[in-house]
C-alpha cells in the first residue's frame, strides 16, 4: 500500500492545492504481476539499491569532509553536493522493489535475477511538475500530486490524465489521496469526507457526509491527533483484502480555534483559524468505524472499552490483523491507563486483550502488536525491570489464557538497553526481527530472535560495513523473505573535526527523543564546528528516549525541571575541560529545545555568553493538550507546575542575556503567541534580544528560509562567540609579509 | 467647549475601557460665573501661568544640559526631570483660566486680580485613577475619563457619582463624552451613536440609531476620517448657542476590512478587524446632518454642492459661523478641487461661496475660515504667487459680492514666507491674528494684520523672551482680548553638542510635515548627541511644509523620487564637512521617514552603514487611499508609479545593508503587513536584517516599549557607529596608570 500524504492537513498554512492524476501511458502495457505470498526459507539480503545508498552517503560526503583546505560553509548545506538522495525503495512483491534513482527515473528491480526496468522516466515528473507519486497495486496507474491550478489547464484535455473530482465538491482541495490495497482501489478526501474507486474509471462513492471543515474530520486527522496522537495525518486503515475500511471520525466541535494570522500576499491578508486544543481545554472526541467496500456498503462503530467509554481518551493505534479483526488502542486523556482490543468488523464488539497503565505516562503507545495467524499470540516491547537502572523496552510475548483479557508472558529479550521497534514477526520461522540499542543507546542493529525454546537472539547488521553503517532501519518484503536496509550513518572524518576551543550547547529533544546518536545529520552548527574552532555538544539527559524508562519519566510532572538539572551538569563538565574556553558557550534549541535554552539562560549567569531559541515553547498552557498534560498534568486553576514551569514569569532573569529569538509567524505547532507573549515581557523589563522572523511560514519553514535560518544562527554564534583577539598593529602585519 | 478625548476610536488597538463619572461635590458650592462676552479694549496679555511654563522648560532642562561632566542617557528621557508638565491651560471666561498645576490640582486663575482657587484637587484624581478631566460649562461638574472594570465598582455606590449609562446600551464601550457648549450639556457616543442630555439629572436621548461598530459611524470618525480627514476622532461640532448639533454619519459598509492580529493576553488571542480604505479601495461615504436640540428633536442633511454630489468626495471641514449657519468644506476624492459652503441648518441649503482647485493636491483642507458676523466677509490662507520662488500661504480677506459664490479677494500679507495659522479674527479692533514663518522657516512668531487701511502687521510675540523663545501656539480668550501663549522651544546648550564626527541622517516627515524647527523635543538621538559623538541631521527637503507651496508639492506623483534627491544631496553635503567621517553614516526613519530611509539605503550603495526603519511604509498600495492617492494618485492596474515607489521590487538591492527594522504588531496606521512582505523577500535574497517587534501594540507605543525603542537604537546607532579603535595594549594602560 502505498500513498500521497498530503503533510499537516489541520494545520492551515501546509494546506496546497492538491490534485490527483491518474496517468496511463507509461504503464499501459504492462500485466499486473502475481504476488508471491509463499513463504520462502529465509534469506536476509542486503540489496543492491540500498547498498548503493550506503556508498552513495559516505562518497558524496566526502567532498565536504573538513581538512586543512575544505570547510564547511552555509551554502555547502544546500548545495546538491549535500544533498543525500532517498530512492523510497519499497517491496511490490516478495521478489521485486521500486525505487527512484539518481536520475529521477522509478526503476522496478528484480533481486532475483538483478534485472531492472524503467517504470516511469523523470520526464514525466517534469512534465507533471510532481515529485512525488505513487504506484497502484496492479502496476497500471501512478498518482501524482501536483498543484491543480498552475499545472492543470495544460493537461486536463490530454487523454492521458484522469482527475479525482468528485461531482459533490466544488472547487475544494483535495486533503489526501492514496491507492488501496488491490488493483485500482483509490480512497481520497476532500472537505474532510473519504471517497472511494473501486478502479479508476468507476464513479466516486462518499463513504461520508458528516466531513465540516475544522469541525469534524472523517478518516483524516485534525491538528492534534496528527501532530500528538497518530503521528500521520492518515487516519484510516485498510483490511488486508481491501474488502474494509477502518476510519477515525474526529468530532472538534468543543475544541477551542486558534487564529493564525496573515500578513502579507494580499492587499487585505485574511487570518486563518484551526481547532487546536491547548492544555485543559476541550479535546476532539473520538469514533472508530468500519465501512464496507464490497457489495453494498455499510457503516459500523467499534466501540470503545467499557473503561473508558464515559472517559475521554484518545484511540492511538489501529491495524488490521486479519481480514474482519482489527487490533485498537484505546487511551485516557491522562495517558496512563491505555487499553489493546480486538474488534470485530462485522459486530462492531471490541474484546480487551491487554491492559497497561503507569504512575507516570505511557510511552509508545502508537506501537504495533503483531499477532499470530490464529490471533491466540502477540508481540509488543513492553517495559521490564533491569535491576537498579530501572525498566527498558523489550520484546514479549502474550499468550492468550481462558478469558480473553488474560495472558501468558514471556519476555523474549533483556538487558540494560531497549527494544526500539519490532518489525516482522515470521510465524513460519518463529522469529521475531527488532531493532535494539543492544551495545550502545547510539545505535541500532537489526536482529532477530526465535519465539521458541531460549530465545536465541541473533544481531544481522552488526557484521555489515561496520565502519560506516551502526544506525540501521529496515523494511521487510511481504512475506518476511527479504529486508531493505538503510544505513542512516554518515562518517565525517572525526580527526580534524574535534580539536576546538569553544562550544554551542544544543538542546533540541522532546521528551522521548534522542540527540545522541549515529544518524546522518548536517545543519548550520556542522558549519560552526568545520570552520570556527567550536565545539558542539549534545546532551541527552533525563527526559530523552532509548536508555530505559527511568531516564524517560523523570521529567513527570516536573518538566523544566530535571531536565535544566542535567543540562547545567554537563555544562559544568564542559568547562572543565582544559581546551574550552569558559567565557565563550553559547546554547541554542528548537522548539521544546528552545524552552530548555530559554531555561538554561533564565536559571544562570554568565554562564552563556549567547543563547538563541528557535520557535520556543514559552509556557506550557499555550501548548497542545495531549503534549502538555501527558508531563505536566491537566492544568488546575492557578496551577503551580504550569506557572513554575513558564518562561513568562520573572521576565527580569533574562536583562542581562544576549538572546536571539527565531519563529515563523503562522507555526501551527509552536504559536508565534509563544514568542511574543516572551518579548512583551522582555519589553517590559527593557531585556535585549535580537529576532528574526519568518513572515507567514509555518512549522516547517520553505528552503530559502531554512538557508536563512542556518546563515543567520551560524553568523549570530560566530560572531557572538568570536575571540575579542588583539588586532595586529599594521607594523607587525607588514613584517609577517 | 472642553472636552474628554478617547484617542483613535476606530483603531482597535487603542480601545480601552472608559466610563465617564459626573463629579459633584468638588464643585457643589460654586455658583456659575456669568460669562462675559463684552468687549473689552484689546490688551495682549501673556498671563503668568504661561509665563511659569516657559520659565519650567529651562528650569527643568537646567539638568540635563550636556557639559563636560554630564551625558544625556537613555534613562533620563524618560525621568520626571525632564518632562515638561504641560498645564493644559484654557478660558473658562473672558478674565479666568484654568489649568492643571505641578502638584495635579486644578487652579482657577483670574488673570485680572491675580486670584487663584484650587478647583478640584489631585486627589480627586487619584481616587478614580484618572488623568484626564473636563470641567461643565456652568463649572458645576467635572466629567472623568477611567476605566470602568477597574475603578467603578468603588464608586458606583458612592452618591456624588453619576454614571453614563444609557438604557439601550449593554456593557458597551463608551467611545467619546464632552460637554457641550451651554450649562451641563453633555453628548457622548456609544456603539456609534450620538447621545444627548441637556442635564447630568436628565436622561439620556439617543440623537442617531443607524451605528454600527465598523460600519456607520455617527459623530465620529472613522479610522480614515480620523487619521487623514479630519485629524481627530470628533465628528460632530456644536451650534454656538447650544442649540444644534451637526455631525457627520460615515458608511464604511463598502471599506474593506484590514486585520490586526493578536498574539498575547489569553490563551487564545481573538484578531480585530476594522474598515480601512486602502489605495484604491472603496472611501467610507459621508453624510453631514444637524440636529435640532430644544424642542422636538429633528435631524436635517446638510446637502452636498452639486458638483460633488455625485462624486465620491470627504467632508474635510465644518464650523458654525452662526447660530444656524455652518462653513462647509467638500473635497474630492482626487483631493484637487475643494467647495467651501456655507449651510442653513433650518433648510439643509448649501450655498458655494470659494472653490480652490490645484493640478495637483489641495493643502490645508482642514483649515477654518474666519467669518465677520454678518457673513458677507471672510479670512483664511491662500497660496499666493512669490515671484521665482511659487507660492506661499497668505492671509486672504474674501468679501462677497453681488453673486454668492463671487469674492472680492484682498491679501493681506505677502513675502517669501508662511502663514502657518490663522488664530483669531477680532472684527472690533478690525485684526487678523496669525502665525507665521517670518524671519525664519524653523520659528513660529504671534502676529497681527489690521483688515483695513495698508495692512499693517505688527509681530506680537518677536520680542518676548527672545533667547528662549521662536515657536510659538497661542491661545486666545472668548471675545479676543487675552491670549495665552505656549512657547515650545527649550534651548540645550549648542557649544557642547556640535562638536562632533559622525552623523546619523534622520528622515521623518510625511509631506507637508517639518522636522527643522525651533519646538522642543527629545528623543533617543539626543543621548547619541549627548553621548557619543554624534552629528545627528534632519532635513526638510522638497515635500516638507511651511516654505512655500513648491518646495511642497515637487512630491506629486513622484513620492520616493525628489525627497530621495535632496536627502542625498544633503548627505553627499555632510560627507564635504571636513569633521565628518564618511565611513560612518547611519540613516533612521518612522513611518513615511521609514519609507525614505528604506529608499536611501535602496538607492546607494557603501554610503550608510547602518540603517533603521520603524513602522515603515514600504508600498504605498498597502497605505490608506486618501494619503497614498494625494500623491501617487488613484492606483491603476499595474500601476508603474506605485511599483516604481515599492520597496518590494528588487530586494537584491538590501543585500549587503546592515538594517534594522522596528514594528508594533498591531499597528492600525501602518499595519505590521509593510514590514513582513519587506522581510519575506529580505529572506528570499538572503539579506541581513535585525528586528523588534512590540506585540499587540498599536502605532503609538506603551512608556515601556518607548523606552525599549530609545534603548535599542541607540545601542544599535554606538555601536554600528562605533570606531573600530586599536585597542590598548596592556603594558600601555599600565603606564597611562
Amino acid at each position: 500500500k502505498t500513498g500521497i500524504k498530503q503533510n499537516s492537513q489541520s494545520t492551515p498554512e501546509e494546506l496546497r492545492c492538491l490534485c490527483v492524476l491518474v496517468f496511463l501511458k507509461d504503464l499501459a502495457g504492462m500485466s499486473a504481476p502475481q504476488r508471491n505470498w509463499k513463504g520462502i526459507a529465509i534469506a536476509l539480503l542486503v540489496i543492491l539499491a540500498v547498498c548503493s545508498l550506503i556508498t552513495l552517503s559516505v562518497i558524496l560526503l566526502t567532498p565536504g569532509t573538513p581538512s586543512s583546505d575544505t570547510k564547511l560553509m552555509v551554502e555547502d548545506l544546500f548545495s546538491t553536493d549535500f544533498y543525500v538522495h532517498d530512492p523510497e525503495a519499497c517491496w511490490i512483491n516478495e521478489s521485486e522493489v521500486i525505487y527512484r534513482n539518481h536520475h529521477g527515473h522509478v526503476i522496478r528491480f528484480n533481486i532475483l535475477t538483478n534485472e531492472t526496468e524503467i517504470v516511469l522516466k523523470n520526464s514525466t515528473f517534469d512534465t507533471f511538475k510532481a515529485t512525488r507519486y505513487s504506484i497502484s497495486p496492479d502496476m497500471k496507474y501512478v498518482l501524482f500530486a501536483y498543484n491543480v491550478k498552475q499545472v492543470c489547464a495544460a493537461f486536463c484535455n490530454n487523454r492521458c490524465v484522469l482527475q479525482l473530482d468528485p461531482p459533490e465538491v466544488l472547487n475544494s482541495k483535495l486533503q489526501h489521496a492514496a491507492w488501496g490495497v488491490q488493483g485500482q482501489q483509490l480512497v481520497y478526501i476532500f472537505e474532510n469526507n473519504i471517497y472511494y474507486q473501486s478502479d479508476v474509471r468507476t464513479n466516486s462513492l462518499r463513504l461520508t457526509s458528516s466531513g465540516k471543515e475544522g469541525v469534524i474530520y472523517n478518516g483524516i486527522a485534525d491538528w492534534l491527533y496528527e501532530e500528538e496522537v497518530l503521528h500521520t495525518h492518515v487516519a484510516h486503515w485498510w483490511s488486508p483484502d481491501g474488502e474494509r475500511l477502518a476510519f477515525l471520525v474526529l468530532n472538534d466541535s468543543l475544541v477551542p480555534n486558534m487564529a493564525l494570522p496573515t500578513f502579507t500576499g494580499s492587499t487585505y491578508p485574511k487570518g486563518k483559524q484551526y481547532p487546536y486544543p491547548k492544555a485543559g481545554q476541550p479535546n476532539p472526541m473520538v469514533k472508530l468505524f468500519v465501512v464496507n467496500l464490497y457489495g453494498p456498503t455499510h457503516t459500523l462503530e467499534l466501540t470503545p472499552p467499557d473503561e473508558l467509554k464515559l472517559r475521554e481518551h484518545y484511540v492511538v493505534m489501529v491495524k488490521w490483523i486479519s481480514k474482519t479483526k482489527t487490533a485498537v488502542r484505546w487511551l485516557n486523556r491522562a495517558q496512563n491507563v491505555s487499553i489493546l482490543t480486538v474488534c470485530d468488523s462485522t459486530t462492531g464488539a471490541c474484546i480487551k486483550r491487554h491492559e497497561e497503565t503507569s504512575e507516570v505516562w505511557l510511552s509508545r503507545q502508537n506501537q504495533e502488536p503483531f499477532f499470530c495467524r490464529d490471533g491466540n499470540r502477540f508481540f509488543l516491547t513492553v517495559p521490564v525491570k533491569q535491576g537498579g537502572r530501572g525498566d527498558f523496552q523489550h520484546v514479549a510475548m502474550f499468550t492468550s489464557q481462558a478469558r480473553a483479557d488474560q495472558n501468558e508472558l514471556r519476555h523474549l529479550t533483556s538487558g540494560n538497553w531497549e527494544v526500539t521497534q519490532i518489525l516482522a514477526y515470521d510465524e513460519n520461522s518463529q522469529s521475531i526481527y527488532f531493532l535494539s540499542t543492544e551495545g550502545s543507546s547510539s545505535r541500532r542493529q537489526l536482529f532477530s530472535v526465535s519465539t521458541v525454546g531460549l530465545f536465541p537472539r541473533r544481531c544481522l547488521t552488526c557484521e555489515l560495513n561496520k565502519a560506516h553503517c551502526t544506525f540501521f532501519s529496515a523494511d521487510f518484503s511481504p512475506t518476511n523473505q527479504h529486508v531493505l536496509l538503510h544505513c542512516e550513518r554518515a562518517v565525517l572524518d572525526q580527526d580534524s573535526v574535534f580539536i576546538r576551543v569553544f562550544s554551542v550547547f544544543i538542546s533540541d529533544t522532546a521528551p522521548g527523543g534522542q540527540q545522541v546518536n549515529d544518524r546522518y545529520s548536517l545543519d548550520w552548527d556542522s558549519v560552526l564546528v568545520s570552520s570556527d574552532n567550536v565545539i558542539v555538544a549534545r546532551l541527552d539527559g533525563r527526559g530523552s528516549g532509548f536508555q530505559g524508562q527511568k531516564v524517560l519519566q523523570e521529567v513527570h510532572r516536573r518538566l523544566g525541571s530535571v531536565e535544566l538539572q542535567d543540562q547545567l551538569a554537563a555544562v559544568e563538565y564542559l568547562l572543565k575541560l582544559p581546551y574550552i574556553d569558559r567565557t565563550r558557550i553559547g546554547v541554542f534549541g528548537r522548539g521544546y529545545g528552545g524552552y530548555v535554552a530559554l531555561l538554561l539562560i533564565k536559571s544562570t549567569e554568565n554562564v552563556f555568553k549567547c543563547a538563541a531559541a528557535m520557535s520556543p515553547v514559552t509556557d506550557w498552557s499555550l501548548y497542545a493538550s495531549a503534549f502538555s498534560e501527558r508531563y505536566l498534568g491537566f492544568p488546575l486553576q492557578d496551577d503551580s507546575r504550569y506557572q513554575f514551569s513558564s518562561m513568562l514569569q520573572n521576565p527580569q532573569s533574562f536583562r542581562e542575556q544576549t538572546l536571539m529569538l527565531l519563529h515563523a509567524t503562522a507555526d501551527a505547532n509552536v504559536h508565534f503567541q509563544h514568542t511574543a507573549e516572551l518579548i512583551k515581557n522582555l519589553v517590559k523589563v527593557g531585556a535585549n534580544y535580537t529576532l528574526q522572523i519568518y513572515p507567514d511560514e509555518g512549522h516547517f519553514l520553505s528552503k530559502s528560509s531554512q538557508r536563512h535560518v542556518a546563515s543567520t544562527l551560524s553568523s549570530y554564534f560566530r560572531s557572538c562567540l568570536q575571540e575579542e583577539v588583539l588586532p595586529i598593529s599594521e607594523e607587525e602585519e607588514e613584517e609577517e609579509e
